[in-house]
């Protein structure tokens, strides 16, 4: 019987061991992408106590809560204390044993605070104080918390309009940590609300200091605000779709859709998603342009919950994975930019693991012999962030690509406590490696490739890939 | 190597055995989905012989016969003898390995008759006399098996003008098992054919003595029934449906669909689309208002051959698990109802497994802090009620929302032998636990803990939950 | 820790190298379905080199060369020498670990070269120059290696254009081995291009001197070209498919669509549909006719980047997984047949795991005790003909089927060294029956039946069910 959360966790070979300790344990930690408030590492921002740095935006945490019979107030709520909060969370830990929410807390617990007993109502108290004692000593603020964990870079997520202020902080700081933004254009291409539309681009006019009176305009403006994304050392783009939009439209089209979305008129359905077809291939033009990564994070379907979303807003856990047949759309899309020698590097994520075999096939339609694993699957995302999702997504992309080509994991977390979750797949990929060494899968010879390809999945193809 | 079909069949680790000897093989079932004929029940049947009881109305394992070139006549014939029928079962038995019937029989044959001989050709004989002797002995009647099982209570599948005259018999005699009905209302909203539809319409307009005109009287018929129920014990209801269905709808719009539909013109699709919306709607208030659990069954293809089913009707053997899209309706059926405030307890059944991580991620949508577990993911149904089918489940549950919250198994079995499913859950449920802890995902020193979760996961949850 | 690639490859249990080895290994290879030319065969052509034999035409090991960052020209260009690619296959090999290339290959090198090196950079030239010298010896042209992977028949993959002159030429040779035609009628029912319609109806007319003026005439030729494959020893039909395709249509629809698109004007997407529908049925019928089986391969998105499709062509690594929901769709198909008791053998095959339960459900609605195992599920078809995919299938299968009555393994090939594939099916099925014996899941006591099934999966399952 092996203990829990030991130095071997997840580990169940000892060539598994090996690879973890002898490799993946060393490498520095790129994460490329994540939600992480720019301004709290701007300002190096110090939590009060655990509830803060771990129940504030935790939408993970909240739906465990919120199952396991805990009221609201419990979790969003303003008239509850922090402790009150945390007390609440404390009792739900046991009841998730087998979620991710159960390691995840624990491997937190240990590598920031070396809290290594369990959480549960009997250990409550202590571990809260502990822990809130230790967040408002040195070395636990933001930047502690990012040091201590041994990241080299971090890409946070970013609108087309932000200022990247905090960014340019973090760098003037001579912050040993690169912090980077991210080309998030979700909103420019939002035209489903013809008045939310028009606010924002009025913004982006303001900020790119362009007069935006056409899509000619828009298109001028975003590509103002990319070369000053791009000056920021910004070397990624993020999409969130719910599918791929891959219509066909003309210029003259889409001209006249902006036309009538700018000037309030509501487009219909398929109008819109020929307006978003549009403004896709617009941006893959500009990180093409530019050596970007492009990334799409699609598949789920949000704020499923009307009364919940009017009294909280989106992102407070009542989002799941949708059931959609895109794989077409996804070519084309894919293919339009191949076919005019302008697809850059891309990582497309999932949500629904039924996509995994679809995406790990497609990647290949589009490989092209000019960067290694220049279209990437991307690490199991949300929901499917943990062992399982993990796995499928590895064996996926081993049994139907090429998995030494991975870039790898990233957190795409908002919490300054998520960098655990690195270990977590590092520790799952190399026990695949060592069960398959192991069972004669893979050759024992080779274990020193094997131990080479673990620490270029851990960084070395992300840090290459990415050119950081 | 183990052995077959032991004490410690499919525990494969000492902490599984322990989990399941010491907790849950001691838990009484409660059985709360099943198609068990209640008049059955009532008057204690006794069958004749092994043939009665296991292959009368038993599609499984008139599939496997089929598939084994066994001639129809053998499976669902008149002019062949229930030995004959017994004799084909048996030459099919050994080609059913690694399928759940080879497990089913030989758990069946085992727990009831104490039968550990495996059966094929050359002991066909000699079970067959065996265990039809016992068949007709004392203690193996209909209500004699229950008991033998330890059941507590049981959830039949009835129709709203069912008399539920058998639920009461049971309940008079003082049987000690509760034999409860379940409401299952789908001849309501079965609109497709109005000439059906009028003749059930009628038919639930005499057992209600309500004048139906309007679907204003059919919805005040549907509720006497649906008192009625309650009033027999009634604590779920259940729903075959092949996707959600969420169209938006007036009231004034279904008050004309049932016009035309009552008044026998047939409906367009998306009429019976809209019309289905409205009742699932009505439906879920009324159970809402008596606080009982809906249960949805949701995504098979039926009836598929129609050579079959013009000899031999539904519910033979000819249905598949079906490819719907239907995340976003079930989401917005759903929020329909919490948006009222009107989202009772809710049981989800998929029969896809492609859905098993859209269902355990939908429920976190609308677990609302009142009840553990509020909303459910229904335990692996029909083709998917095996060893790899509830293992997903219980692994997709576990990951995505909470497995310690779970309500556990049902049989939805039309015979009285399928007890040990129960038990095939429970060593299976038990080995998932088993592994972990033996594997360090889960900490050794949370067993007692852990053996609460399989006594609640297998009991406590359902009694509590169901408040039965 | 176990050797990579030994004799027990594969074989994680000394029951499953008892089945393998006492069992599988001996029996010879029927490869049912393959896309070897016959002409190689009717000729023995003799491969120049380990290029020629391995990277031609092979689409697997080009998508992971681009994968790897290999340019263009060394997969399919003409300016690269043959040792120029093979170098850079070398060099890609290493990097394609926990991916069936990896097996594939080495598989290959030990079983037709004897070769137990491990194949990279600082092997490439000796394994080169070693084998591409056996290549040219005697044994090894393409009989020979037919001969020494001890094949008894190979079905190929024909037009029914095609002149079968080599398949009879085999014949005539008195060749050991059975090579029979496979009737593969796609281009009869390819309407969506009425020119390239027409000018196969014309070659059509002109091969099997009939003339074609209507839709009857269409039929009538093609059945006088299965006349003529059947005559050639033809037993299965094969039909590549995006989705199934089954919408209602009349027979005077029909032979207006006919006359349309014959007389040059493009089919509406729906026109297509019927048109297609009512071929399928049309060859379905044909093959009931003579007691043949039919084969669908569905689900493919094809040639998605257009820019390699204009350099390269079609089949040169630029196809992916489909989504489709198509359930509906293949069990009208099928129970229009069985309807008109004209449902002939067949064998669907899917290339999206997450359609494995719906045809191994999809099975029983159609089986009708004539034949064991009538209607079949093939095995991991192209990208899931790797071991996590074909123990996918033979999970589903057996769940939800019978697998003691599957046909088994067919290499689907282009290659002559794709043989190998068999064992690792075997090895593979072997593998899931000795851990299931070894667990207590299947009893121990019934290895000799176990050990018989094994045999009738690997060969006289097909022998049987294909009449060879």
């Amino acid at each position: 019987m092996k203990d829990f959360n030991n130095e071997h966790f997840l580990l169940q070979t000892a060539t598994a061991e090996r690879l973890y300790h002898e490799h993946a344990a060393k490498m520095p930690i790129i994460d490329y992408h994540c939600h992480l408030n720019p301004e709290y590492i701007a300002r190096d921002h110090v939590f009060d106590n655990l509830s803060k740095v771990w129940l504030e935006g935790d939408h993970y945490k909240w739906r465990a809560m919120r199952t396991n019979g805990v009221e609201e107030r419990f979790c969003t709520g303003k008239d509850t204390s922090d402790w009150e909060k945390f007390e609440k969370w404390a009792e739900t830990v046991p009841y998730t044993m087998r979620n991710p929410l159960y390691h995840w807390t624990h491997l937190e617990l240990k590598t920031a605070f070396g809290v290594t007993k369990l959480l549960g109502p009997a250990t409550a108290r202590e571990i809260y104080d502990t822990c809130s004692g230790m967040l408002r000593s040195p070395g636990y603020s933001c930047r502690g918390l990012m040091l201590k964990y041994r990241v080299e870079t971090v890409c946070t997520t970013d609108d087309p309009v932000d200022s990247l202020e905090h960014h340019a902080r973090c760098k003037a700081d001579g912050f040993a940590v690169k912090v980077l933004p991210t080309w998030r254009p979700d909103k420019a291409m939002a035209v489903e609300s013809p008045g939310g539309f028009r606010a924002y681009v009025e913004k982006l006019s303001e900020v790119s200091g362009t007069r935006i009176d056409t899509f000619d305009d828009l298109i001028a403006a975003l590509r103002a605000r990319h070369d000053f994304f791009a000056a920021a050392g910004c070397r990624l783009s993020d999409h969130g779709i719910e599918e791929f939009y891959a219509e066909k439209y003309t210029a003259k089209e889409i001209a006249t859709l902006f036309n009538k979305v700018y000037g309030g008129t509501a487009l219909t359905p398929d109008e819109v998603l020929k307006f978003k077809s549009a403004m896709l291939v617009e941006f893959a033009i500009m990180d093409w342009e530019k050596g970007w990564t492009q990334q799409f994070h699609y598949g789920a379907i949000r704020n499923n919950n009307t009364k919940m979303f009017r009294l909280l807003g989106p992102d407070t856990g009542f989002d799941s994975i949708g059931e959609f047949n895109t794989a077409q759309a996804m070519a084309r899309f894919l293919d339009t930019l191949a076919l005019q020698g302008k697809l850059t590097k891309t990582i497309l994520y999932n949500l629904n693991p039924c996509a995994n075999e679809v995406i790990a096939t497609m990647l290949g339609n589009f490989q092209d012999g000019t960067v290694p694993g220049k279209i990437q699957f991307g690490s199991g995302w949300w929901f499917l962030d943990q062992r399982d999702g993990m796995e499928k997504q590895l064996n996926a992309l081993s049994l139907l690509g090429l998995l030494s080509r991975f870039v790898g994991m990233l957190t795409d977390s908002r919490s300054f406590l998520s960098y655990p979750r690195h270990e977590y797949f590092r520790r799952t990929l190399c026990n695949l490696l060592g069960n398959d060494v192991e069972q004669g899968l893979l050759p024992a010879s080779e274990l020193p490739f094997i131990g080479q390809v673990v620490e270029n999945i851990c960084y070395h193809n992300a840090k290459n890939y990415f050119n950081f």
